[in-house]
């Protein structure tokens, strides 16, 4: 079997019909639901891409691999999924987005070269590179934001864009007045991107990944990985208009949250990016387009679909569908992701597993407490293997997909690291102590802040918008300390004994006796039997060197 | 300035005579203190050889490195002492043990061999190894416990001793009746070991050490690890006879730790090493041959402290002397150290800094609680460098030696992973749950334990001998939800963002900004003045390729 692992990049949970969207109509991603299960309440190790997506190819928690936040290198020698299915004699290929930075330091300290098959992975998050494109080429004063080479900028020159940014120039702008209207304003994202449709993002790397398809020989496992929905939030024609104002979700907000917020949330609210979400004529130029922008990512998955069918491997094939975290899109008075709250850290997950042993749970869903960690454990066991639970963190996804009920964790968390964010600044915060934890139970959801602030808490049976905030109501103390109680576990967790198994440590019991060491003798009769002669050995004189004071 | 790290295994703290032992003579310890400082609450953080001497060499505590018990391997590209102080330009030397266990498929995954400067580094726990030796030759029907050469070894059969193993045939056993007696038995501690005293480890490995004094050329830290006072319990003369039972300290136990004790305890009481050291006959054979081995080890301390001073070495070189964890020699009902009283997990620490900023504390005390991983971070700041608190968790002791009075910890955390030892299967506890932590706040000791027991609670002020476990005492239930909130939060504490400290973040901040990351633009007017032209480009004319459908 092989695995088609796609990911979207700030593809909201509820923005797909199957997950219930009353106006964006997401055939293909249905048609995946209707052959798999929908996992309802999955969530990101970080809502943030970078953090989240180290968690996904390390299936570790974001405290367990290190790389806290966008751009933190991920360390040389972290143990990827790439690392575990070569193990297990499947490939790993990357196509599109990872937003990983090699650990360059680190590499060098180890002699670690990038054009060496090892160095490769090393700086590719473990993966074989098919087409590495992390899909945000912003250019300033400075640079580039991303200095690698861009295929996808590449393609476009080949395909005659001009220009040394084309991404930024036609697939990330529209026009007006013939002159480029950038996708950065968000007064432009009514525009259609000045590009033909099918060179544009997503299609270009479906494109990729139908040329990869069309000579992977397999077992792989292909990450699929489309920058889209991401901002700029611009979508070339006819997707740009497909949505209008009639068909936004109301906005998920109250004035109670802007009323005495907690500290840290109210540093949120002043950011630049809520302020424009605040205003009711960006969300009603940013919708449309983000929901064109998943219109086409779910016609691209159709033609993905589509092309699997017609090569026959729609049946040897699991196809995931996930993201990376949501998009506040102006709920909560937020845009962007970054929080807690269920736009932004709870995720789509859709799995078909073609095996028979899936078919009692297709056009299912499970509403399991699942973690984004829980991805690379569930394609260590798809491949074959046994989970390697003293690397990974996760839990396999397996049995649910069969349709049995394993005993299953009873919380979740999720961490946030803002140190590198104006507002760790703006609260006086130090930059290690600029870390917010969540604990989620299935209902509670407790947000601890480092740094001296109350936590904040949420009820989502009573209260599933998210609204009140009972993080400083002395009625919940005994929850909120339980809650507490879930993170202190899971602070002590094992995560860093990655190089002992369980199993190599019961093998590993005794052995030093074997071995002649032997601290508890007292007379030399404790020996057992089996190993007296071999320990004292033939009673033998002693043949020692004559002393120096002999002489 | 030099740095020569000392190490001594399975010394305990109180067993100098600086220290208060009332019949063990250490004039060489002693001189050490008289010029320098005697930290006397210093604590190990795991009480077993590789766990600990992991932590000191990574200065990380044993959570965060992973090593958690002997021959766990140290995973690969774990930055290590020898890494922060060479990037200072100083080199960092091995002279003798370090119980580190290279992690061979770590390092083939990186492609990195032995046989390489890095990959010896990467085996030999970050240093380079003037002689490797671990010093624990033992050797059964499985062959040796220790797969390494040994060069203790080597100059054993250079020097005539025959046999594969001289290490356990001479150095470590006696002779009666004109057999060997071997030192695994406790019953031979009293008899001098069959060898001459200069060809025993301590000598040896003090040799070694002059001869590397006498060609350093420094800047250079060494690690100077001795294998003894570490059982086998046997010594050459004259040291074999030096101290007899009315030297030994009165054991420190009280029935009333054998009433219902903590099951976890309980089962530490039924090992066959506690039983043989609850036997005054174990205890008068061994205490005596143990502090003859301290008394050589004295002795020969004060060769290498003599050697210094002939050389003009004295005044450049910092000296650090110190142990991996104490013994619990019969204390408590127990034998060797594993546990979390004071006599297993308190270790000597005595600091000596030649400069004349260290003046004002020579000969003093400092009780201060500290952690053996303040040393990596010591000899960092000592050798001229920032200690890097994004890698090392311990803190420097230096302001202590200048005198000052730092802001400083709470609170001690120390860990034992007990699920490679028969404890863990006869308690039914996975090897996962196998894991006791300790939080000790200068006056209460909390143990935690993992696997759903009760935690056992020492109050060291009122009850100095640690007899009264308060650990299920109702009316301590208050301070022990607060020892459980200080284990809470070094849970959450900043372990594996290794790639970027703090100074690394504040320096990214707004980076992406100036590279034209710019998600917040309403209509544009909000890009600063400074970027707006580097940003929005020159107000130029696209020429998008003709669209396929104008065709």
């Amino acid at each position: 079997m092989n695995i088609l692992f796609v990911m979207y990049d700030q593809l909201r949970f509820d923005y797909l019909s199957c997950a219930g969207h009353p106006h964006l109509h997401t055939p293909n991603f249905d048609r995946v639901a209707a052959r798999g299960v929908r996992f309802t309440n999955t969530y990101v190790q970080s809502p943030i891409c970078g953090a989240s997506r180290m968690s996904f190819y390390t299936g570790r928690y974001v405290s367990s691999h290190g790389a806290q936040w966008n751009g933190f290198p991920l360390r040389v020698g972290e143990i990827t999924l790439g690392d575990h299915l070569r193990e297990l004699g499947m490939e790993c290929w990357l196509l599109g987005k990872t937003h990983m930075k090699a650990d360059a330091k680190g590499m060098a300290r180890l002699g670690l070269a990038p054009d060496t098959e090892i160095g490769a992975r090393q700086a590719d998050c473990g993966f074989d590179a098919w087409a590495r494109d992390d899909g945000l080429w912003g250019q300033g004063p400075d640079g580039f934001y991303d200095a690698k080479r861009s295929p996808y900028n590449e393609y476009l020159k080949g395909k005659g864009y001009d220009g040394e940014n084309p991404w930024a120039d036609y697939a990330n702008a529209g026009v007006e007045n013939g002159e480029m209207a950038t996708g950065w304003i968000f007064m432009n994202a009514d525009k259609p991107a000045n590009i033909r449709e099918e060179d544009s993002e997503t299609p270009w790397l479906t494109s990729e990944t139908i040329r990869f398809l069309d000579q992977a020989k397999g077992p792989w496992c292909a990450h699929v990985s489309f920058i889209k929905p991401h901002w700029p939030y611009i979508v070339p024609a006819p997707y740009h208009d497909m949505y209008g104002t009639g068909d936004i979700l109301p906005v998920v907000r109250d004035t109670a949250e802007l009323e005495d917020p907690h500290p840290v949330l109210a540093a949120y609210h002043e950011t630049k990016v809520a302020d424009a979400f605040q205003r009711d004529e960006v969300r009603e130029k940013v919708i449309p387009a983000y929901m064109g922008l998943i219109r086409q990512c779910d016609d691209q998955l159709g033609r993905l679909l589509d092309h699997l069918e017609a090569t026959g491997q729609m049946d040897d094939t699991m196809i995931v569908l996930t993201s990376d975290h949501g998009d506040y899109l102006g709920d909560h008075w937020l845009g962007e992701k970054d929080f807690f709250h269920e736009a932004a850290v709870k995720i789509p997950l859709i799995i078909c597993d073609p095996r028979a042993e899936a078919d009692s749970t297709r056009g299912t869903t499970c509403d399991a407490l699942v973690e984004a960690i829980d991805l690379a454990a569930t394609f260590v066991e798809a491949a074959g293997g046994a989970v390697p639970d003293h690397i990974l963190e996760g839990r396999s996804l397996m049995p649910w997909l069969r349709g049995e009920r394993p005993a299953w964790r009873d919380f979740v968390i999720s961490e946030y690291d803002y140190s590198v964010t104006p507002r760790c600044k703006a609260l006086g915060v130090s930059p290690r102590d600029a870390r917010i934890f969540m604990v989620f139970d299935g209902r509670w959801k407790l947000i601890h802040f480092e740094g001296g602030f109350r936590p904040m808490l949420f009820d989502l049976e009573t209260d599933p918008d998210e609204f009140a905030d009972l993080g400083d109501d002395p009625a919940h103390a005994e929850r909120i300390d339980r809650l507490y109680d879930h993170l202190a576990t899971w602070g002590r967790r094992l995560a860093q004994r990655v190089t002992m198994s369980d199993a190599d440590i019961e093998r590993a019991r005794g052995a030093s006796l074997r071995k002649g060491i032997m601290p508890f003798l007292v007379d030399g009769s404790e020996v057992p039997p089996e190993l007296t002669e071999a320990y004292r050995g033939p009673a033998r004189q002693v043949h020692a060197p004559a002393r120096d004071d002999e002489h």
